[in-house]
């Protein structure tokens, strides 16, 4: 690990004193969604045992998608993929994860749709408390932490956009709907959230501000990442809360971000929450390399820029469990 | 409770002794389907804690029929039902087992299916093995007893019924589909399975062999109560088991059998299983009252007849589960 950031200041204990005198771990609060934050939990599962993962709800594709048109739910996908990644560590918990992730074959009705979907979207309908569903999977995972939605109704992505029209190429344009902007050739140059200004969930709001640490990303930046930060009162208690912040980059531009670099990725988050400070930026070592901007952007945000390898070894832009979780600790002083 | 059979010799200990002295209760299997058979182990969790049910698996309708038709899987319908009645008896198993019960609302692809059945056909799609998936469900409900069905592929119920045409009132014709004959208004003569010769459960065969007790009824009689008679390894293994037989008639006559005695009732499924022997025929108060044929189709069979106030206090139609519960124990002798 190559760590720019010299004798990083994190906190070993917590705010509660622990029992025989082993220090508590720190209370971690994960932000993103899909794959992103599932490869985040997976390393931080590794390293505390308080872990609150705090998810997108705006998807509008797939299984998710045809269910809030069903049922007019929150779209369960990434909350579905957040609780696998934290499933309990035994044969029950991996096989439960295994099955909630497996999605119906063929044409008919349930075809497509994850089964864990299926099963979060029923225990909503009947409960009618997302939170309250949500702690029961996860129980029936025997999931080592607590996955919350990052807002208390389904919201849609706007994105603004210039290139959609090949005709006029500098013309900016506007698509809604977290699939088609996810998979837009435009290039994307903000997002906004539909409603504006969507209720919190309450309990995500007390994660943030009980956490000792909290991390933003890696993920698909205008839908996973940058979200969190536009739901008012979310971006309240993340700017508020006494915890450090860490934002973890991406291991390279894809998908919605392509071809933008490193400091770019910091600029776009800066935009679109302007008030953010952050403690550290985790950026893997390709990624980081020759961009001349990073640092400089890292530090207009108050934070060290840590530079570490991350990515799996085999080449593919993977994170690796285990580097990641390494790079995690470090930082956090765990 | 009056019981005609005196002195009923029941045996109050099972094949393998308890440790410290106290004996053991009877392993019990339960036959049946849908709300019959959810009654019998209501009553019968509260007598034994060794409980096996055996359930249809010729459904052909509702949320059951569709998944059947889409996933090529067993129907889960009943077998959710029978899981939801072994539900264990706290918060968790309760709550659990109401959210299996409950059908999504509205007029979408999920509108009708009750959770459950979409979670059992889904761990049946994953797992590949009936038996494992119902297991997991079992053990999601903290379930009081095993729920396994009759037989290893889905079947479909074909009747013999005769005034189905109103203008030959005498003729006999054949409807196919638990459904259809469950509706239907013509009188059912009797019913066979397509196939005609499926593969049983081999865990369920295990179980009938392991039984002190079998009870057969209550349920709709042609598609609940008689189809265990016909798989021809099931049939074998309830004729050849050493386990007691008991059967237990419905309250009332009713749907299939509506205006039927409780005579004709035995007599029905003596005619669908010639080798039967039976030892206790359970039979409600009302409905024996009067019946000058039963005591004899009882006593051909080989069984006692045992009458007792089966029903509950308001007047309808339905078991009281203790009162169900003591004259199970009172034949059973436990």
């Amino acid at each position: 690990m190559n760590a720019t950031g010299q004798g990083w200041p994190g906190r070993r204990t917590s705010r509660s004193a622990a029992s025989w005198g082993r220090p508590t771990l720190p209370a971690v609060v994960a932000f993103g969604g899909g794959h992103g934050l599932s490869a985040s939990l997976s390393a931080l599962r590794r390293i505390t045992d308080r872990l609150t993962a705090i998810v997108t709800v705006a998807d509008d594709g797939g299984s998710s998608g045809r269910l809030r048109r069903e049922l007019h739910c929150l779209p369960p996908g990434d909350l579905r993929m957040a609780l696998a990644a934290l499933c309990g560590d035994d044969e029950s918990g991996r096989t439960w994860a295994d099955v909630l992730q497996y999605r119906f074959p063929g044409n008919g009705d349930l075809a497509g749709h994850a089964i864990g979907n299926l099963l979060i979207a029923g225990l909503w309908e009947r409960l009618g408390d997302p939170v309250a569903g949500l702690d029961m999977v996860a129980r029936l995972l025997g999931a080592e932490g607590r996955v919350l939605p990052m807002a208390a109704v389904p919201l849609e992505i706007e994105a603004e956009v210039i290139g959609l029209d090949p005709l006029s190429p500098d013309e900016i344009s506007h698509i809604r709907g977290q699939a088609q902007v996810a998979k837009t050739t435009a290039e994307v140059r903000a997002v906004n959230l539909v409603p504006g200004d969507p209720p919190a969930c309450p309990e995500s709001l007390q994660a943030v501000h009980e956490a000792d640490w909290i991390v933003l990303g890696p993920g698909s930046w205008f839908t996973s990442v940058i979200p969190h930060l536009l739901v008012p009162e979310l971006a309240e208690a993340i700017h508020g809360t006494s915890a450090r912040r860490l934002l973890s980059l991406n291991l390279e531009p894809a998908g919605e971000t392509a071809g933008f670099s490193a400091a770019r990725h910091v600029e776009l988050l800066a935009e679109h929450a302007p008030h953010l400070r952050l403690d550290a930026v985790l950026a893997d070592q390709r990624f980081a390399a020759d961009d001349p901007h990073l640092a400089a952007w890292v530090r207009s945000l108050g934070a060290e820029l840590v530079v570490a390898d991350l990515a799996v070894r085999d080449g593919s832009a993977r994170h690796d469990q285990l580097r990641l979780a390494s790079a995690y600790a470090e930082i956090m002083d765990i």
